[in-house]
């Protein structure tokens, strides 16, 4: 028997403003919540319907299925749910290559984009206020583990830019080929929001404008902001390793 | 008003039996209704509640949205929808590149799939049995319009490759680096199922097995199939032109 206020507080995580509040956020499913548990995060606590599912020698709280689906956000728990601390934000290092979001709202896209970080070894991640909580449920499940990864700060970028991006990179519709354009050793690479792209302000602190050219029809929908930030980061792989 | 027969005829199209019989489809939603209104396809019916948000000089149906409710698969029905006949599969064109999935299943991947096809001008898509159908409402969804630019067809993948496949690619975990391989002025690319690559049978038959080089943790979760056709149809593109 789990308290009926444990229920609820765990259930409230699904809300930022209580994540921010508690320092705390939830991960579910038997994946996820593995993947997590075998990495450096701090464990609060930890669900389970099935204790036999938890790959690792950690006590956990035994609930019903109904229990469960109190705590969850899921339609159809999957027997596991973990409460993990966030952890604290590293100082980012400019030594390499950063990408940084502009107000990327989707969370599907924000959990894709921290996947491709770490497969792409981009360490550090710099999104602007306005960008989606990386604690977001639905981004991690996206993130496939990759979030104990990837270092994911929130910050003014404008700030950021003015103090560090002295080679600066964006994506925009119109910007040079991005087989053409010179990438330099380091830099910090910045893309848009899924509707409005890169805000005017960000804009105008960009020195290297890039466009992934489009070789078919003209009226084809342009690239999600995922997968166009998985073609510029493999071809800034490929051209620098 | 319209007979209830209709309605529930509009809606059967949800499933594929039904378009397969019929030989129509449905596409929801003012954007997208309006996409294919300016395409060649041909209409068959279209429903609005609100007829001033068709974009083209079409005579509707007018429905209220209880009508359109019943005839939809949304949560949420948006305005118009609209009932076109599936064109004619034209004969695949193998002078140039033409992709090929191996029972890709997500509607949505299959959907971005069609999408990069049309930005990289891949005309061509053939599909193996067991894909995905391309007319399901969740992929039309996320094809943005460009299905009626991508001729898609359902073939024996085997026998395709058997015929046309002499030199054909396809995407592995652990082929060789996309960035080094020499890829040919023509030619079939395969890409796999989301869970299990590429058929045993189907990998017997291709020469050049690509893979996309990873730069981070050797615990980061593979690319998820759409991310990885976009990364190789862009570094095809790049390559060849």
């Amino acid at each position: 028997m789990v308290a009926k206020s444990e229920l609820k507080f765990v259930k409230s995580l699904q809300q930022k403003k209580c994540r921010s509040e508690s320092g705390l956020f939830v991960v579910e499913g038997v994946k996820s919540v593995n993947e997590l548990l075998d990495s450096p995060l701090k464990l609060h606590s930890l669900y389970a319907t099935d204790p036999a599912l938890i790959g690792f020698n950690v006590a956990a709280i035994g609930v019903s299925p109904a229990e469960l689906s109190r705590m969850s956000g899921l339609k159809t728990p999957n027997a596991l749910l973990a409460v993990f601390e966030m952890p604290k934000a590293k100082p980012v290092d400019y030594s390499g290559w950063v990408l940084a979001l502009d107000q990327v709202r989707d969370p599907g896209n924000l959990g894709t984009i921290i996947r491709l970080c770490d497969w792409f070894d981009i360490r550090h991640l710099v999104c602007a206020h306005g960008t989606v909580d990386c604690y977001n449920p639905k981004v991690l499940q996206a993130t496939m583990g990759s979030i104990t990864r990837v270092n994911v700060v929130y910050e003014d970028l404008e700030m950021v830019l003015g103090k560090h991006g002295t080679q600066a990179y964006g994506a925009f519709m119109t910007g040079e080929n991005l087989y053409k354009a010179k990438l330099s050793e380091r830099g910090i690479l910045v893309m848009g929001n899924e509707a409005n792209g890169v805000s005017a302000e960000v804009e105008a602190m960009i020195q290297g404008k890039l466009s992934i050219p489009q070789y078919g029809a003209q009226t084809t929908e342009s690239l999600n902001v995922a997968m166009a930030t998985g073609i510029i980061l493999a071809e800034l792989k490929r051209k620098l390793g």
